[in-house]
């Protein structure tokens, strides 16, 4: 059964790299390929940053912080102070080896390599075996649209205000025109199951279906298409997403992350300490879809693949 | 007497700072200004990197590397050897403090400040006082056209060549559409006395002078002009210069090093341990110039000064 699960998995930061950490422990090796958002992406110091990628990276590679979900665990800030002596305003906080991962990839593609090509080999050099593919090479970069500071670029928002900044609008500036990537293209008509991890849908998955071929290829594969749900119980389980729906003028709800997806979903993992609901043309199953724990992910990841084991038989 | 001399020093690197310091012990606050190279200058891992710059910096204020005489002292290699553990390919090896001058360098002009500026900033945040200018805020990048590798950047041929391949030509791209900034012109018509470090004239003080109108400033300036040999028994102190010399059919002297500077001179100081020459319209002196030591720098600028002092008296 499971030989014929071919999942790609849609993730932002946090949140997806627990799911794709659970179901790269569930699946045998081949079976799993990740497409991460590209829209967190931005510059600074001069250096190329892909927080998303780089949080599933340090995931899957066992290096990840794990207090906070991102980051390198029990790395050093020697640079950072030296900023800070120096007078820098350094609110977004790079740690050294973190550091040395923006670096690579800046210059790698100042070579001329594609963000694909050197996160691959960031991929590879922290032995990585799961293809980690950016949902597009071009940039995409997601824009806040705020009441009191107007409009921020994504980290201004996220980071140094700490997403508290109320939120009007949301633009991904570029994904229009932009294409997936071949290796993303061959993922979706590779997969036997498309899934979206529990990731912020208008911060992290948004500006994975903003990019312009994406919804057509998608709506093309008569495969299992599953969400799971980031809302439990009212509130988002990690970082702004209730925050957002609120602002939307939505209910905080699984129902209104469900309609977000509309007709891209087949099915809909709700967790099941949430209120049952149904939605026009999706299969709704309940789960406990909290990771808290390591071991959760690997339990919950083996729910959601048994599910869609049944479905695709 | 010593209030009246204003001294503008101009530089390259590792020689260049070592007078500058000399200089900066035996001269009052405010009465030097230093003019550095900015050929050198690159980017890596997207980073604005400033060789000569921060050679000049580290040493004012006190914190470069005894031994090398660049970079900074005693600083630690985190991020680089995180950097060689991803496979990257480290021939520019970044110190982890030194990484940070360059960050802030980069983010500051990111956000539009000038090199001028950017370099201001660092000068304070590191107590340095004394005015260390950029001769120019636009890129002028050395390219060294080697016999072997073809054009190089001057990074690759200086550090990742060990400056061995032999030089044909040397260019200095975007120079004579170049100007100097307004902070340099104002230093020369400041001046009382114009000073050349014992840099290498070709990779150090041709690209200041190739800039487009500072030749004409500089005579148009009716004070001592004085150049240092950086040639001393028919050897560089340090670099290639000498072996820059040989390859471009030049005897390895002092006398080689006046003629580079010609007309823009008035004076120029050798080594006691070379032999006498003359040269039209050139004072020539001779003193110990080498700086093996820290009270070499102070004596020998000492000595500079005096000499000076005398001609403008």
């Amino acid at each position: 059964m499971s030989s014929e699960l071919r999942v790609v998995l849609f993730v932002g930061g946090v949140g997806g790299a627990k799911m794709a950490h659970g179901l790269s422990r569930c699946l045998p090796p081949g079976s799993l390929r990740i497409v991460v958002n590209v829209g967190d992406d931005f510059r600074r110091y001069g250096l190329r940053i892909c927080p998303d990628s780089d949080t599933v990276l340090y995931t899957l590679a066992g290096r990840v912080d794990p207090v906070n979900g991102w980051g390198v665990a029990g790395d050093t800030t020697t640079v950072l102070d030296a900023l800070t002596g120096l007078g820098d305003d350094t609110w977004f906080r790079l740690t050294d080896r973190d550091l040395a991962t923006h670096m690579y990839r800046t210059q790698r593609m100042a070579d001329g390599a594609t963000l694909t090509q050197a996160t691959a080999e960031l991929a590879r050099a922290m032995g990585v075996d799961i293809d980690i593919l950016p949902v597009t090479d071009a940039p995409v970069p997601t824009r806040v649209i705020t009441s009191d500071y107007g409009e921020l670029d994504f980290q201004e928002y996220f980071v140094r205000h700490r997403w508290q900044p109320e939120v009007k609008f949301i633009r991904y500036v570029g994904a229009e025109d932009a294409r997936v990537t071949t290796a993303v293209a061959e993922a979706i008509d590779w997969a036997t199951c498309i899934v979206f991890a529990p990731s912020n849908p208008w911060l992290s998955i948004g500006p994975i279906l903003a990019v312009g071929d994406i919804r057509e290829r998608l709506l093309g594969r008569d495969v299992p298409r599953v969400a799971v749900t980031p809302v439990i119980g009212g509130k988002a389980v990690k970082g702004p997403a209730a925050k957002l729906m609120a602002e939307q003028g939505l209910a905080v709800s699984a129902r209104s992350v469900a309609g977000f997806y509309g007709a891209l979903l087949t099915d809909f993992v709700d967790d099941v300490r949430n209120p049952e609901f149904t939605c026009d043309g999706m299969n709704i199953i309940q789960r406990d879809t909290l990771m808290l724990e390591p071991a959760d992910r690997e339990r919950f990841a083996g729910e959601v693949l048994g599910y869609i084991g049944e479905r695709i038989r």
